[in-house]
């Protein structure tokens, strides 16, 4: 048995789940938010009772102080030698990193290379890693990557077509994102659907504020919506998703704004918000929609719409799919946007149980017992795939140092 | 009988067609160039031959009267009176117009409020009609906009997901080009179904150094690859189709350009030209890919997996689909991209036969007969479909008038 904290550093928070392995229980989580703010805010499980303390927390240092001691303190672990491995969650693993990697100096001069693909969660991320790796020197740290999963997509799918040099030069391509989760639900999927893995095409919808489409076939992902970075794609809560790039300087020239501000506005204020103009939030939306509010009603379309077609572009992609998967906030939780994407795929053999899709709740099936095509709602662990992971390769470490 | 001359004029360039209605015969074709520079060219096919002409030709002014003097001295018509209408090409349409329409003072003055939308193109196009109605003013002259049979798109297909005063206050939300062209392979696709098309669902395939997919339900069209200019969608000659939005701020701060010219490099440096290196000339490409040119035969993947994934789309849009139509320069000629493209659609119900795809030439069926759905192969002429829309409207003006 394994302890592993799994950790999510944003630039003013962290998010943390302390794992047991390999039974894949979660023993507490919790958050660390406004970091180098005033009035910090620590919250985290005990018993099932969330325990919140406010203080100042000026920066990421003092915030894993702080979780590792409230987890001595409040007697979840008796002392740091529990913790068996530390999996940080890392936005951008570049062309370098096709796998999750155990945190040495060299991977982590290679990781800071990599802050331009990911200007913002990039120094919070690698933060993340420096103050653990100074507090629990002798733990092995693994860095998970959003990216990792997608580095068996084919040139052709990574490919942009612009001039080549500006893939030799920069880096530009589609890297995609989400990958952790697309991994873990396409792997359940296999389980659930009693096949292995590598005889299956899947389509994985993670669809939550941030949401991408991804074509899984054999258990390896060849195409998904997000491109170089999270803001192409489908429409998200306040992603425009992919539109006319020569918008750009059309929108810079009628506001005012450098391309910078418009992109700023493509990722804060478009997607769901800029079209019902009033929220991103999935629920708030279909609650107007169901009072016939008409721009709620129009993103729910456009939404479903963008995840339909995709759905469409992928199994034309692999000649056919074996299931489709929803998962994260929308994809768990909302039939209603289940229901909207999945209306009109009869012709590729898809038939699914309204019932089913509105009853229920956790891992399950809402396509008919006869549907060619099935259809899973798969709650999304992307904690537990880092633990797994963490545990995979610190075997390996202790392998190779025996 | 009738003749009915249809102009494309572009910034230093005049096309044009006389045709015969309503038998739809061409009677001659040709071709202004270098309007404006130095040694301009008039050519003009005469009995089958090109008759090519050397001169200077400072403006469109110029090019109409050396157009309409040859008409008469190669005694292809005795006077201007046998022109019976003159159809123009207007690339952009805006929300106003949904149909061609007779030019008016009135309809000018719409047209010329939508310079914005079309830079490049709308100037050159309204010089064209102003030209012609000085020169032939007693003679019906009819706008054909190339976006007017996208404007039965639902809002939930054009509306991007921007916020929403972009769409009310710039006009912001897909326009789609080829409009024409789409319209006449879909009701040309419908006479060879033996079906009215109010009965069909279609995929128009549109291929040609321009290239646009659009959806065609019960003869409307639902959506469409191209977007608020002809760079959104798939891959094309020059141009890069649909990136990631914030690769343009990431391309301007790597090279040192301007969101202008970075735009610039997505329409004129990007596509196919981009990925080979070499050009953007399918022909080129194909040759370089069969003797093993990897960056040709990537480029052949990319571009054929575009259209393969949008065709996937659509389908899924109308729910399956009566017929796929390959129409334009690449779509009539290059068998080996159809090849690429329809690869992978079995599992949609569609079948095709190797050589019918090979062989022959004009309007056919490339499926075999048993295919669910049809793939046919259609000639486009925007001319005729300009000309047909001509007779349409001034007939409807001489009844007015009557």
């Amino acid at each position: 048995m394994s302890k592993i904290l799994a950790i999510n550093a944003g630039s003013s928070s962290l998010k943390f789940q302390l794992i047991e392995m390999p039974e894949e229980e979660v023993i507490t989580k919790g958050l660390v938010e406004r970091i180098g703010l005033n009035d910090g805010v620590f919250t985290i499980s005990v018993n099932g009772e969330k325990n919140k303390k406010v203080q100042d927390i000026p920066n990421h240092e003092v915030a894993v102080h702080l979780l590792l001691d409230q987890l001595i303190s409040t007697g979840i672990i008796k002392s740091f030698n529990e913790i068996d491995g530390v999996g940080h969650r890392v936005l951008h693993g570049g062309e370098i990193f096709s796998d999750s990697a155990i945190i040495t100096d060299e991977v982590l001069a290679e990781i800071e290379k990599l802050v331009d693909l990911g200007p913002l969660h990039m120094p919070p991320n690698i933060s993340g890693i420096k103050v653990f790796r100074k507090i629990l020197p002798n733990v092995p740290q693994v860095a998970v990557f959003d990216t990792a999963f997608h580095q068996t997509m084919p040139k052709s799918s990574y490919l942009y077509s612009l001039p080549y040099e500006y893939y030799e030069k920069y880096g530009i391509r589609k890297y995609g994102f989400h990958g952790t989760s697309h991994k873990y639900v396409t792997l359940k999927a296999a389980e659930m659907l009693g096949k292995p893995i590598e005889e299956l095409r899947l389509i994985s919808c993670h669809l939550g504020n941030g949401a991408s489409i991804a074509a899984v076939h054999g258990g390896k992902s060849i195409d998904t919506s997000m491109g170089f970075t999270p803001l192409e794609g489908i429409t998200m809560g306040t992603r425009s998703g992919s539109i006319d790039p020569a918008l750009i300087p059309f929108i810079m020239k009628k506001t005012g704004q450098s391309a910078e501000e418009v992109i700023n506005v493509l990722n804060k204020k478009s997607g769901l918000l800029g079209i019902t103009g009033f929220s991103s939030d999935l629920r708030d939306i279909e609650e107007a929609a169901n009072v016939g509010n008409e721009r709620a009603e129009l993103a729910l379309t456009i939404f479903a719409n963008h995840i339909h077609k995709y759905i469409g572009s992928y199994v034309a992609r692999m000649n056919g799919v074996d299931a489709i998967i929803f998962t994260a906030g929308i994809g768990e939780n909302s039939a209603a946007v289940r229901e909207r994407v999945l209306r009109g795929l009869e012709f590729m053999g898809v038939y699914w149980d309204k019932d089913l899709n509105r009853e229920g709740g956790g891992e399950r099936f809402i396509s008919y017992p006869f549907s060619p095509v099935k259809v899973l709602v798969i709650p999304t662990n992307e904690e537990v795939m880092i633990a797994r992971d963490v545990i995979r390769l610190a075997k390996k470490l202790n392998n190779l140092s025996k």
